[in-house]
């Protein structure tokens, strides 16, 4: 059926609802051309005012999973569960929890990106860790799902490809802002991928894409919504993403740090996120018997997460990349570190030369910060608190620039808690 | 200077106002293709949306103005007025009125355009006149204007191009109804058209862009403001266009109509509104002292009429083009004419050929209706109402389709009063 693109605009610009079928028309028009990227930027805009209601958002997702494939893993005979994360800094997560939840016995099929801005991306990490590759074949992919039980590589230009050119013009027409539309991006992606079940980590507060947990939250709310509408098990967690995650931001450094919990060991909150994630993805898959603690102690996650690194080309005993500057910031005063800001340090590790600022630029594998306390924690004045590291001195003062202001000590208020809020459909 | 659109288009969308730096940058950038279409229908919608300040839309139509050539009128060493009509059925007042005001001694440079949709345009009817020529090079505009006082043809490509561009755009992005925008689009051009004075006659009613009279007036005053903050002494008059003006819609029926008026008679609707926008003219250059009506009753403006038709190449005295098909539609009932819908009429002249669907279609001259009685007046049962005139008489079907409900007989009310409000910058 055919519809005219000025009808469908002046609809949603009055406030009125599309139709399945204009969405269905609207979606495959614009992926083949035939609608031009002007009239789809005004449609967006006239979204971003108007919003739309769960039936349009759930038709829109769904012709943007239709452009593409939505993968069929039934064939692996074993349950399937993928997590996503709204991007913080720090949020190495996906790294422990892949081979974590897979030698639990649930395949984990994690198709992820690269980073762009203050917050890295996953490919990006891993590929400090050298020989390791993020391309993987279809055939590879599902032979590494049945054998290893964990995949992490980038997802292929079949996945919601409506997606990739609607993202591309929604970043230069400022139209990325928009709940339905960061929802509908996100989710048709992630049920393309064709995982039973679905986690969310919906992080909230000044590093992330979201600042104040009711956006967070209403988000969350969207996203379950169109995970179990399209028949996957989805549940999301809020999290706090006002200080980052973990103890180092970066590249190798986070594969450094997610070594760590795979070894049993690891910073507190990281630990705990991790666990609660793959409850969560356990849950969604009637594995609620299955303690994944035990799997991290037992060496077990840790042996999955070899046998991944290794199948995509990687060594994972050989060292990683090391900076070749260090630059320490001390604590300023003695007490409790009331303020370690998420965006400062996202930022600070971006100038570092851990981001990059185009698509095609590369990244520094060495490039991050460390930290030797979070929020709620005491320091003394005068101890290393910082300590940013680079390949490129001449990047420390801007990365310090980022920071001011960025750590608070004083006296304790409790900090956010790390899991804010479940989100489920029910 | 130069600016990010993307910040450009979030400050809009956020509720923000631009700086006329930022402005001046997206016009001039949008029309040399520097900044792309797609961000640019992007801040359409948003503008569509959060509206502009007077500061904003006086620099907004500024950079519109300065995207082409404000034309210099001073070497005509007479005072010149200007009028512009946001367009109604039957609305054939600029013919008569450009030789009245130019028989009173003020020169008319009229600029106009052609009709798309149920509206005609003043050069659709004019090219009925066998052969009057709608261009007019540079030189023989300013000799016409020197010589004869009044001239009405097409608007060259160096008035505002910028508007040229973005009309265009957002035709077809659903951001044609948006005051700013509109008044912006109109007042740039008649700005650039160098006149001393413009009187602006913004419709109201069914026929009309504005269906209602608070948009009119918001429409009138904010263009009221644009015309005066760029030194134009401007004044609008709103007007009613629930029903047509005078008696005939079309073409050659319209130049037929208007001589009529030049003649010293016409429909008194017509006669009111031609002096009353006469009259405005007039007073805009300090003219008060003239009545317009002086310059009807004696033949000076059929004068000037025969030497503007003249001067285009137009023959006054040969006759104009007849339709191969009339059909008659009579009156319903015996009773007052309650209701001659505008859009309707409009609709169905267009039908019969008068309009066009696409920039490129032609038009007909012969095509258009003629009607015998007008709201207020007393019809009799049977006697003819309506007559339809065309080339094809395939074409009265559905012209009769859009006529269905648009003629009502009953109990008097009293009309809308034809010239409803006047609106100044006071």
């Amino acid at each position: 059926m055919t519809f005219d693109a000025i009808d469908v605009i002046r609809t949603k610009r009055d406030g009125g609802q599309l139709s399945a079928e204009q969405i269905r028309w609207l979606i495959d028009a614009h992926t083949r051309g035939v609608v031009p990227d002007e009239q789809v930027s005004a449609l967006l805009m006239a979204v971003f005012f108007r919003g739309m209601a769960p039936g349009e958002l759930a038709a829109w997702t769904q012709a943007m999973i239709d452009s593409g494939e939505r993968k069929d893993l039934s064939s692996l005979g074993r349950p399937t569960a993928d997590k996503h994360s709204t991007g913080g800094v720090g949020d190495k997560t996906t790294l422990p929890l892949a081979p974590l939840v897979a030698a639990c016995g649930v395949a984990v099929p994690q198709l992820s990106g690269r980073g762009l801005g203050h917050t890295g991306g996953t490919l990006d990490k891993l590929e400090s860790i050298p020989g390791w590759r993020a391309d993987v074949h279809e055939e590879a992919y599902l032979a590494q799902l049945r054998e290893v039980g964990a995949v992490i590589c980038a997802a292929g230009h079949d996945l919601a490809p409506a997606d990739k050119k609607l993202y591309a013009l929604r970043d230069v027409t400022g139209t990325v802002e928009s709940i339905p539309l960061i929802a509908s991006s996100i989710m048709s992606k992630k049920i393309a991928e064709g995982a039973d079940a679905l986690v969310l980590d919906v992080k909230t507060g000044s590093g992330a894409f979201m600042k104040d947990p009711a956006s967070s939250r209403e988000l969350a709310r969207t996203m379950v919504g169109l995970g179990e509408a399209a028949g996957v098990r989805t549940v999301a967690l809020v999290t706090a993403m006002d200080r980052p995650l973990g103890r180092a931001a970066g590249n190798a450094v986070e594969v450094a740090e997610s070594v760590e919990v795979l070894a049993g060991g690891g910073p507190a909150d990281l630990v705990e996120l991790t666990l609660a994630l793959a409850r969560e993805m356990l849950a969604g898959v009637g594995r609620d018997d299955v303690d994944p603690a035990d799997a991290l102690r037992d060496g077990r996650a840790m042996d999955v997460w070899r046998r991944m690194v290794t199948a995509q080309g990687g060594d994972p005993d050989a060292p990683l990349p090391q900076p070749a500057e260090r630059h320490v910031v001390t604590a300023p005063a003695t007490g409790t570190l009331t303020r370690l800001d998420a965006y400062a340090l996202g930022v600070a590790t971006w100038r570092l030369g851990a981001g990059r600022a185009r698509k095609e630029d590369p990244v520094s594998a060495a490039a991050g910060i460390t930290w030797t306390a979070t929020v709620g924690e005491r320091v003394t004045e005068g101890q290393p608190l910082l300590e940013l590291q680079t390949d490129d001195a001449g990047r420390i003062p801007r990365a310090l620039e980022a920071l001011e202001g960025a750590v608070g000590v004083g006296t304790a208020d409790e900090p956010l808690p790390l899991v804010l809020e479940r989100v489920t459909d029910a």
